[in-house]
């Protein structure tokens, strides 16, 4: 089945915000095996929505629009969707308890404008609201769909996993469930993963049919993504054949692999440190607090994050962490400082980064240049090097996801 | 003048990256004055960019495409534009020199693959390379034109300033000089900031055609923009409109105003500190780095930022900054810390952070109780209380913010 994206709103055309939500919704179709040949943005305004709505059905079986489902007068998705259905909007008793539940929570008054979000083209249903003021809109159009849903993204999101994606499901004939799993790994590029999987596409590609897919997404910092994708009669049976896929996957990427579905680099080493009941501090140099953030944004780290030191200036290292007069910039001075600030901050395991982020050259080492320290209860500190390309907001990035998986490798091994 | 953005790149229907360049090249095309009504995003398929191309020239002087002009199989925009263009792609020998150039520069091999990038349809016109392989192309259609460019972001919009908007300008047949400015403000909404810039919005619309135009842009945590956009005759008259436009400006929005174009918050502080050749350190709980890494982002952060302590546990608060025994989320904590951190690292100013990021509460108090604390070389200490609103990740990010702008405000204050 083919369906195409279609976001609405003057202000995406002004380019004053970025239209996220077209590409949140077209990865969501690829995953449930839904072609998406067109994406289309166009401004509030009802002839020029119609058209673009009539395009889309003429080349494809079923519309999902966000935006303009609001209460103000440029909001005018509906009239647009009534006028390509050749319907008149009339109001839906439901769509309007709604509108009036979701203001009355926010003691707000229902103004007339806000009634107009209960008006419903003839012959549409509606996707109730949950969070928002605006429903959601299923259109029938002859043989084809208009899903429309708000443009405010945690409503779209929510509507179209509770009905778009099921609607397209139950339109495209599919009986299947479609389920995912994500593995994350950080490491090799996108390439690198692909070839490394090789062998076991080959083997789903000569299975055929049944066999689950795999797709491999390429995330900057959050690494490259392994997704597999399977269909089948039930969510027992789909989680066995991704609990199969998964660990036959983890046989090809071995330690590569960091996390699962949602399981960011920070909570991952969060898991590692609070199985062991360890707690870690960290000493950054050139990448300036990023590492101590990253970590603070897992839950619950507070349980096993002490803290950290940020020594920018070459003298605070020394002061504050009683680095010795040898280079700042080397692996002696991270894993001296991993040691440190274990001590300084009573934790069990340091971490410690020092580099070049640039753009000027620092004791003779060139940006991009840096290093990772990291110190262990009982055996010692160690130190590793890496080389960075990139400027000086990329080389502390990179560096501290290097960084970071570098720990988490150590750790791992550790277990 | 009308124009259309398309985008071209399978992975955009796939929702594997989403698509920022369309943004950025509807503002400047917004800033120049240039209508945008339709935007397309389409795989790398030649028949479909083809039908996309042809669509938007019927409907608009121009089309902007970025993306699939790299040199493998599926990078089919040259096809495409060609086939619309009913020309053949013959061997360009500048485009192909400048192939090879940016090929040698990196150390590699020109393949045959490479080669087809030299390709260019009869009739088109190149927009040089100076960073990627790719070159652009300005393709002559009727009445109309197409402009391409390459997808990777930073080639992307130096083609687009370089060699397009000014293409655009001359088709306009508008014979004056587009500048803008923005204004960067923190501390009120998109609303308020418009409500405060009213009276001056008034005059410029009683003035009529040849007055500068102000638009706003909410940026999130870079604050609301104020873009100030004017036509001239010449780059110094342009500039002088301006000049007195950012003093109307500055008039009614005050200490609002903390930068100008690129002049980021840590960036602005940067200039405050070092114009007093002055340094800071930073203590940091709920932010957890984030404090520290927003300073670090602004070049030259080495003359001015010593370091920070991310105080996560609490004992640490107590121990590496020798907090006393009263509650740790309080102002009175924050401008202990403030002053702790300024001697311990031995700067000039200290700041300092602490609250309840939540999901939890602490001491008490709800998640998004924060405080910052800011101590002063010969003036003690001063501490505000903020209540912050949204989950974990937004009162990290928020208080970040808020607590930058308080400070840059004593800042200001003390010049």
């Amino acid at each position: 089945m083919r369906v195409e994206i279609v976001a609405v709103g003057t202000e995406l055309l002004l380019g004053q915000i970025v239209d996220t939500n077209s590409a949140w919704i077209a990865e969501r179709l690829a995953a449930i095996g839904v072609d998406c040949r067109y994406q289309t943005r166009i401004g509030d305004n009802v002839t020029r929505i119609a058209g673009v709505l009539e395009a889309a059905l003429a080349r494809s079986q079923a519309v999902v629009v966000s935006g303009g489902l609001g209460p103000t007068p440029d909001d005018v998705t509906r009239e647009a969707i009534a006028q390509v259905m050749g319907v008149a909007l009339e109001m839906d008793e439901e769509a309007l308890a709604g509108v009036e539940r979701a203001l009355r929570a926010r003691h707000r008054e229902v103004s007339p404008s806000n009634r107009r979000q209960g008006e419903v083209p003839v012959g549409a249903r509606i996707i109730p609201q949950r969070g928002g003021t605006a429903p959601g809109l299923i259109c029938p159009v002859g043989e084809g769909a208009i899903y429309a849903v708000p443009g405010v993204p945690t409503e779209m999101k929510e509507m179209v996993e509770r009905a778009v994606l099921p609607g397209l499901r139950e339109r495209s004939g599919e009986p299947a469930t479609i389920m995912s799993r994500v593995l994350r790994t950080w490491g090799a590029g996108e390439s690198v993963v692909a070839e490394m999987v090789g062998p076991r596409l080959a083997a789903l590609d000569a299975a055929g049919d049944g066999a689950p897919t795999i797709a491999f997404l390429a995330r900057g910092l959050e690494g490259v993504q392994v997704r597999i994708t399977v269909k089948a009669v039930s969510a027992d049976a789909g989680r066995e054949v991704l609990d199969r896929e998964e660990a036959e996957l983890r046989e090809l990427l071995g330690a590569y692999v960091f996390g699962v579905d949602e399981e960011t680099m920070a909570m991952h080493i969060g898991s590692l440190l609070s199985a062991r009941h360890s707690t870690l501090a960290v000493a950054e140099s050139y990448t300036g607090g990023l590492i101590a953030s990253t970590l603070v944004a897992a839950p619950g780290a507070s349980a096993w994050f002490r803290g950290a030191a940020v020594s920018y200036a070459s003298e605070v290292k020394r002061d504050l962490l009683g680095l010795g007069p040898g280079p700042v910039v080397s692996a002696a001075a991270a894993a001296e400082m991993a040691n440190a600030i274990r001590r300084l901050l009573g934790a069990d395991v340091g971490l410690a980064t020092t580099g070049v982020a640039g753009p000027d050259s620092q004791e003779g080492m060139p940006p991009g240049t840096a290093f990772a320290g990291a110190a262990f209860p009982g055996r010692g500190s160690e130190a590793v090097g890496f080389e960075i390309l990139g400027d000086r907001q990329r080389v502390r990035e990179l560096g501290t996801m290097e960084s970071l998986d570098w720990l988490r490798r150590h750790l791992e091994k550790a277990e």
